[in-house]
């Protein structure tokens, strides 16, 4: 069965967006920071659809992520921003243009229901309202052997695991302190949990952390 | 002039003590989970007059931590766990027994004036009421050419690094998730800032991170 796998890009302080997100600045005051490793990098550009960039450690490990990823789940405000009927979402088709970065299909957690959407190379998004373990199992069947990718954002990454969901996380720790913003983790409110780190792959501009966690009842 | 170097152990989730400390349980539920990396350390144990222990990467990290250290500063609430006046507090001459394992002066950041107390092994502890520019210039004069150790807690460090004091941060990251208790930066309420990543090293128990933090005026 396909393994869920959490990647995400998070500051020093633990943020995975700066304060005061807008549709101008999705990722808030200071939350690009957060991925200039990933913008510097050969494989990120590539599957945005832009040329150049590095082909370094960091961007082996993307490329290893997107080879690895069969189907992808994220939230509603992570693909849009925006809440409510789509309608009146002015991201409604996502942030990402005809062509998203994502070339397979991509799960939405959202209480308003909608069709699926076929973008551009590869990339659909369906949009699932009957909640995490629904979309983790639509998911699942779509990638096949292959892994599924929990992209975010956080509130979608905390309830996966404290469901004891996921699988897997990859966390991705930029050298930035944005000193407020959307907390990954905030207070889970879970007792302690260890998990398994598997491997650190470090370069200036990201140390990516890798952990297996446990298998357990929630 | 002596650099100021913070060196502290924090869960993934960000926290440098689990929820509900007490004088039995210092660390809050979970919080020993932090440290095991350090327990099982050759260098930790001979530092706490111990015997055994692994001579291992982790090890050599606080071996390299302790030669470096001249002089250390650190917050009330970490010395002892008390607040208010000294006499009404059971741990007033600090956790650790008549034999501390500092082996070098330490500097008590406290509302409460106090005689400096001599101990066993090296270890004086000095208690500082005004402020935490003096108390590093304090631990700086006491450490010569070698390094001022901040060893916590988590609000003396956040007061540091606001006032643009601090050099150095040494962040060893242990692969549990506390699910709350304190955070170590919380919302620093500061504008993003940007770290240099001079340094990873990781073991399965723990991954040292270590930045240097670029001067500037709070």
């Amino acid at each position: 069965m396909a393994r869920l796998i959490c990647g995400i890009s998070i500051s020093l302080d633990g943020f995975v967006a700066g304060p005061n997100p807008s549709l101008e600045m999705p990722l808030g005051e200071g939350g690009d920071l957060l991925h200039e490793w990933a913008f510097a990098a050969a494989s990120w550009r590539e599957s945005h659809g832009l040329e150049g960039g590095e082909a370094n450690a960091d961007s082996e490990v993307i490329e290893e992520g997107l080879r690895a990823t069969g189907a992808v789940v994220m939230g509603r405000k992570m693909f849009s921003g925006g809440e409510g009927p789509w309608e009146n979402d002015p991201r409604a088709d996502g942030w990402w243009g005809e062509d998203p970065p994502f070339h397979v299909p991509v799960f939405v957690l959202t209480h308003q229901p909608r069709e699926t959407k076929i973008m551009a190379g590869g990339t659909s998004f369906s949009f699932v309202t009957d909640g995490i373990e629904a979309a983790l199992e639509q998911a699942r069947a779509a990638a096949g052997d292959r892994d599924v990718h929990l992209a975010g954002g956080a509130s979608v990454v905390q309830q996966y695991l404290k469901a004891g969901l996921l699988d897997e996380l990859q966390i991705h720790v930029a050298p930035v302190l944005l000193g407020g913003g959307t907390s990954l983790f905030d207070r889970l409110g879970i007792d302690p949990l260890g998990l398994e780190a598997t491997r650190v792959i470090a370069s200036p501009s990201v140390t990516h952390l890798r952990f297996r966690v446990p298998a357990r009842t929630p």
